[in-house]
């Protein structure tokens, strides 16, 4: 440490929002040297590395084969696949002295896709399965959050090859089992998770998300164990569509009731229908908009809010807007908007707009709803939809007991993309019988860097990090405070051993601040030689749980890898 | 290899100029996926990652530490360093969402001299050497030659800090060592050479040149040792200026001699000055060029061309041009210039211009020349410039004896920065007296894609590779044509033995193809398993030299260990 090119800091850096932020910039693991950019000092490169060791492994032990793409990619594959438009400011683009244009690659389907098609061509070369571990950029809005979300980042992605659909499910199966021995070795809790495809395309699909309260993305979690990301969640079809039983639809003046509440208050006011039990609830709120260009309607009970990312992820890849231009259709009676008569648009329902259930909707005349409009009855809907916001306590579609809302840190993801990318490249095999197979794709990420800020949002305390011994940059962190030249004998001692030993031989530095040094820097066993090394014996640490022990310096080693099991 | 993502080609890649590409694209190691983009395959990863791996122990064994940095940098630091300008079209550069300037950093002496100063404060904390392994991107006007000028590319920068000039006189001696070893592990041949210092500025430098022919850069090499590439060389002065001795000046009516030959035709046939030995060597011509928009001369003997490159390196960082619009200066007289009389600019010479001389040049007249125009006598010039084309057979500046021009591939280069970037961002060491030190650095780059490709360039023979052990993706290649079984069982015993072994048990592929595959991929030793297995023997083969024995099973690895060192 006299010569490590490390200096750690006492104050928490001005810009860090997150603990692992926080730790990885005091601990002299990173170092903030752009927006969403970060230098690794020596000790940040030792834990990374560990990292993508025990991700290599896992991949070379499932039969995955390592390989490189470039970062720097021509247009027309993603344009071929549609990804140089859906990216939109996501990702960084640039052009080439002749103008031609470029981009970062987010990730690399059409690449692989095409490096496949171009080396294999006979059912006999399948499956196959390929990764690399890359740096990747993305143009984030905001880079926040230190290594959860940077502009730069190393990723491990992965590809599956398939034949046909079995064996897309055996590959898949084989890298969510690897991405769970991975998380287990380097000590992430993760919950999987059911999960929308997003802008990758393709079919099945799960999130690794390790629960934390720094997490951006919420999940919707269940004690049965069910557990999926917002976008996935389904509802339940309730039981009985209604409390009441519904009389004839009957139109009402409703002047002044510009909102869902003073709505209801007017309905109860005024015992429409007979009764003044009406809720938000009972109400069907009508939201128009625009998916590809072409006008869609959509009806929601009137407590629950649109969730247009959900309703993206329904319409995937349909790009959806709210419609305004309500001037152009007179037709639509912005704010009295109801499904009953001719349907003006393509109109899905929420799933607990069931027939049979009886609602209060706009009567399609300014100043007036109806009430007893049932569905089936009185309007058919074109379909169902997820598109509403998800609540903590709303059923779950599993057992119906009440989902939990947490957030969590997306980690992994993996993929059955199926044949998309195969068919927009034209990757067939040919099969045993001459004719063309064609060929189905999985796709898997694991974010290297974000695991590692991950592993210390986990793990850590008030005074530092604590890390697993898997990710730790030591297995030993050694505090020389006795005679220097016994203290970096028994450094060498360890060393030879096949410790990885971190030692503070440090002078002018009081102990008070090395032990602080040590606490914050994490490395999972401290070893004090102090006044006691004379007669031959060193204090234990352990950074997690705090004990201390005298140990005689014969037994270290063991003493220290008895620790680390 | 039966399932090893690999496929080799019989036939030359179309667009492949040079033998390391034509032979990693054949034999599976590269494949082009874009202008100047590769995709390296798993056998490609492995040779890179031995190359990495050489140069990484050589960098921790002299004490450097690893680091890493994003790729993608803020255009701030590189403008007030003046390499956003300076590098023109030659480096990538991109807007982010909102707008802001980025470069894909070429190499980041900008960003470590900022994170030095941003950690260390005291001299105590120096000296201090850092090292990163990253992709690097260039944006080649025409990528050629597949690895060897890739517009993404692996490179080791190292960056040492010191106090002093002693200080940094040690550090470049470190790495100019700690290169030496590395390219001699590698197999590579190279020949260090002066170097002026190009965009990078600085003092000291040299370059790591490997000999090949179809190296992009020229140098000049003596039987004395001395090697410097064209910008760095110098000319040792002449001794004696004339071989007859000049008489007054004299002006000659000379039309219709546009160009030096006809003017040398027209003294000889008219005997000007008495004689007839009048050569291109006895004229003095003059070139007029802008430095920075001034205007300069520069007056080179008449057989010689000027090097515009050795003139820039001369006079860098300033912008240099030809000069055209002679219209706006009629006292130049465009063809008929001469330096004597009043001088029209800043008029610098070879130094083959010595005091003495005497030259023919123009008379500052159109259709007019002037004899015996002595410098120091009839001008004066403002000082030398190296500035001609350097020629084989020219004298060199050690040992006067003839220079030979080789072509070579910059696979290495250190410099002496001294204090250009530490100036710019006013990188500081508190002295022990309290007074600041201004850090002086240096900078040193391998760059390893390249430098593998250059193994293959020194390394190849008309069937294939010839890996140097070190670099080898496997110590042995194996190819099974005997029992299956016992053949596997051998590919283990060896792997045992802690062999590399790349096991050929691919069935369907003749022997012949399999013999040549093992050629062209160029393992060091081939054991080939065939009939006499079942007695216990198989054949050695070594790819250099091509020796074959039979070898006893139970002493196998240990004679394929004899080979291999």
């Amino acid at each position: 440490m006299s010569t490590l090119f490390l200096r750690t800091l006492r104050e928490d850096p001005a810009e860090a929002e997150v603990p692992s932020h926080r730790l990885l910039v005091r601990a002299g693991y990173i170092r903030r040297v752009a927006p969403g950019g970060y230098a690794w000092l020596p000790l940040g490169r030792l834990v990374l590395d560990q990292v993508t060791r025990v991700v290599r492994e896992e991949m070379i032990a499932i039969g995955v084969q390592e390989v490189s793409f470039p970062a720097l990619l021509p247009r027309e594959p993603y344009q071929r696949s549609g990804r140089w438009d859906e990216y939109g400011s996501e990702i960084f683009r640039l052009k080439d002295r002749r103008g031609a244009d470029h981009l970062l690659g987010p990730t690399h389907e059409e690449m692989f896709t095409g490096l496949v098609r171009d080396l294999y061509s006979s059912y006999k070369d399948y499956p196959v399965s390929l990764f690399q571990v890359q740096w990747k950029f993305r143009d984030e809005a905001r880079p926040r959050a230190g290594l959860l979300r940077g502009r730069e980042f190393l990723m491990k992605d992965g590809y599956s090859f398939d034949l046909d659909d079995d064996g897309l499910a055996a590959s898949y199966a084989g890298y969510r089992a690897a991405y769970q021995r991975i998380f287990e070795r380097l000590g992430v809790e993760v919950r999987i998770v059911n999960a929308t495809a997003g802008a990758m395309g393709g079919s099945a699909s799960e999130e690794f998300l390790a629960p934390t309260p720094v997490g951006e993305d919420t999940f919707a979690a269940c004690e049965c164990g069910y557990a999926a990301n917002i976008e996935a969640v389904t509802t339940p079809i309730p039981d009985s569509p209604n409390s009441r039983t519904p009389g004839e639809s009957q139109v009402l003046d409703t002047p002044d009731t510009p909102t869902i509440d003073s709505l209801v208050d007017v309905l109860n006011t005024r015992r429409a229908g007979g009764h003044d039990g009406w809720q938000a609830a009972d109400t069907l709120k009508n939201i128009v908009l625009t998916v590809d260009g072409e006008l869609l309607i959509i009806g929601v009970p009137g407590d629950r809010e649109v969730d247009l990312r959900r309703v993206e992820a329904a319409l995937y890849p349909a790009t959806v807007a709210l419609f305004d231009d309500f001037g152009s259709r007179p037709d639509l009676v912005r704010g009295y908007l109801g499904p009953q008569g001719e349907l003006k648009a393509r109109y899905l329902v929420d799933p607990r707009v069931v027939p049979g259930s009886a609602w209060v909707t706009g009567a399609n005349e300014p100043g007036r709803h109806a009430i007893d409009v049932v569905c089936g009855r009185d309007f058919t809907p074109d379909g169902t939809i997820e598109a509403v916001v998800v609540r903590t306590g709303d059923p779950c579609p599993r057992c119906a007991g009440p989902l939990e809302l947490r957030r969590g840190v997306e980690v992994g993801h993996v993929f059955q993309l199926g044949r998309r990318y195969s068919d927009v490249f034209g990757l067939d095999a040919l099969g045993p019988d001459g004719r063309p197979l064609r060929v189905t794709m999985g796709s898997y990420g694991i974010g290297l860097s974000r695991v590692l800020a991950t592993v210390v949002e986990q793990h850590h305390d008030e005074n530092g990090i604590c890390w697993p011994t898997s990710v730790a940059p030591a297995d030993v962190h050694l505090v020389g405070l006795g005679d220097r030249e016994a203290v970096a004998s028994l450094a060498g001692e360890l060393e030879r051993s096949g410790l990885r030993v971190l030692f503070d031989d440090r002078t002018g530095v009081s102990a008070g601040v090395r032990f602080a040094d040590a606490e914050l820097i994490g490395v999972p066993v401290v070893v004090v030689a102090g006044r006691r090394l004379a007669e031959g014996y060193v204090e234990v640490r352990e950074r997690v749980g705090g004990t201390r022990e005298d140990v005689a310096v014969g037994a270290l080693a063991e003493a220290v890898r008895a620790r680390l099991r």
